[in-house]
């Protein structure tokens, strides 16, 4: 569909919003007399939202009056950290609306509508995502997060050339990928051997995060897992999945949920609960394999590179078997450097 | 490097030659006074060669006197299936030649250019291969076949979802592609376990080849193979290489060389003595983990389907460990259908 130039650049204004954490980004335009007067957007969550932050940017509060907003996500019905933007829209006088998409949060959905139609606001619909907050969106459609599986093989198919040891395949244009697509997620969950063999950061280092992603481990007993672990640096707070409660207080960036017999299921149903939007599963091969067979996996990012690992190296997938066979879209291919990137979207 | 209209002719001319078997590609033009008299190919393994197809093009065999023939390949030297070439050039009059390459065969290569020298023709040779004869090439440049390995995965790096079945992974446009692929090979290999749990046909089924692939399968006991699978039909050669000898007469396109310790050094080995130029392995998982390990894999082409198998699939590459790590090129990607295709020669 043709987007009217307003809402465009309601759009390009939302996605300067990054650090908006579980909130979705949204971005708000002004227009009176076709004149632009004003463009706001979500900066960071808690902070006022892009229809208050486009008032704000007005020379008077009073050139609202009569003007158009074009937002591409229905305004807000409810007091939370903010008042409600409808209600305030209605106050300083703003006639029209238009709006790119309903709130898909079945909550709220068509509420913050009613208050403007209920105060005599002309209202217009597009009913378009206008290509924002995908795992926002998925999180209210599916009550629970997009899990994205990502895994870096060798061209015959193998992550590590042992099971005990970290082989690193991808040149930095591909590790630098893997750090753009961290930094759209809220949770990385990673698997105990991967922890103990790799002992991963899981942070993005190439642009400092508000909110970095919260990293995540399934482990046995969380008394065993090395303190000297990066994840419980102070860097991003931890969440692990542990079968058994720790005995020693632990910093207060760490928490601990306890489930004698985690699977993906139960671990997504508890993300979900925590109200997380987003999961990425960094491996290793058994957790794949595991999210595989749950059906758990919405996107695959896989690098490839080029080079094999033979006969004794670890499969990328490796334990658990199928319960269905899983179709993926026509992937998405690129080259990082020598490598080679595929996504895809389950069917 | 720019090359000659006339050598370009000749090289289009050498490509038409699709049944040549284990003979090079090559074309030949012949020009006089900046007039194209002739243009001449190698067609079929036992043929003419491509210069006495081309003098065989000419009005008369008396225009030959004072031209110069543009070839893409050393004219030979030799008697073989026919007289030498570079011979009758002298007996025509052609009075000066543009060589391509040298005879990469180190017998006989710079033979047809003396023959030529001291006949009193002015000779050329560029030193180029012009694209033409890969395998032919490297066949007299390593003394043994070129290997290529192929096989089609899933995005997870299995090719079957369990050991005992056989998983369909790939579209009609991929299967094209490998007839392709089977059609400019000497020899396509198995190994046992493919044989009896995939029942392979290993032919070319697009183009009707009148050489086609000879079917290779590696096999503990020829005799314990059964008789109806595929390989022993009459619609190609079929060469077992095998543990023990067939106590059974077998029909006259089925060989058996028999070694109770085949390697895939010792097959390739064995097909180099035989005058194999270009090999293609075709799986299953254990004889790929073989020739990776062997360091015997130069080409790699790997088809991937959009399809994940799970903790349970059959890994592309399983059992015998690397020797060394083996990189590869920068892949050339594709996309056939849904399916990726990945193409990279050994570094």
């Amino acid at each position: 569909m043709v987007v009217s130039k307003y809402l465009q650049m309601a759009v390009d204004a939302a996605k300067k919003g990054q650090a908006t954490w579980t909130n979705p980004q949204v971005g708000a335009v002004i227009v009176k007399d076709q004149q632009v007067l004003a463009v706001g957007y979500h900066h960071q969550f808690g902070h006022r939202h892009a229809e208050i932050d486009a008032l704000a940017q007005l020379a008077d509060i009073s050139q609202a009056k009569g003007a158009t907003m074009y937002v591409t996500l229905e305004p807000c019905s409810h007091y939370g950290k903010t008042p409600p933007c409808a209600k305030r829209l209605t106050e300083v006088g703003i006639t029209r609306v238009v709006i790119g998409l309903l709130d898909p949060n079945p909550l709220v959905s068509g509420k913050g509508v009613a208050i403007l139609k209920a105060h005599g606001i002309q209202v217009e619909v597009l009913g378009e995502s206008l290509g924002l907050n995908v795992a926002y969106r998925f999180f209210y459609q599916h009550q629970r997060p997009l899990v994205t599986l990502k895994y870096a093989m060798s061209l015959d198919g193998k992550i590590n050339s042992a099971q005990k040891e970290r082989t690193l395949l991808t040149q930095p244009a591909a590790q630098q990928d893997v750090q753009q697509l961290r930094h759209r997620q809220q949770v990385i969950l990673v698997g105990e051997h991967t922890l103990s063999i790799d002992n991963p950061r899981l942070t993005v280092r190439t642009n400092p995060m508000v909110f970095p992603p919260i990293r995540a481990a399934l482990v046995w007993h969380i008394d065993d897992v090395d303190r000297q672990s990066y994840l419980f640096d102070q860097s991003a707070p931890t969440w692990f999945f542990s079968a058994t409660a720790s005995s020693t207080k632990l910093p207060p960036n760490i928490q601990v949920f306890v489930n004698p017999h985690w699977t993906p299921k139960t671990m997504v149903q508890k993300l979900a609960d925590e109200g997380v939007q987003s999961l990425l599963v960094e491996g290793g091969s058994h957790l794949q394999a595991d999210f595989i067979a749950a059906e758990l996996v919405d996107d695959l990012v896989i690098y490839v590179a080029p080079i094999v690992l033979g006969g004794t190296g670890l499969p990328a997938v490796i334990g658990q078997p199928l319960t269905a066979r899983t179709g993926f879209e026509k992937p998405t291919v690129s080259m990082l450097g020598s490598d080679i990137r595929i996504q895809t979207r389950r069917v």
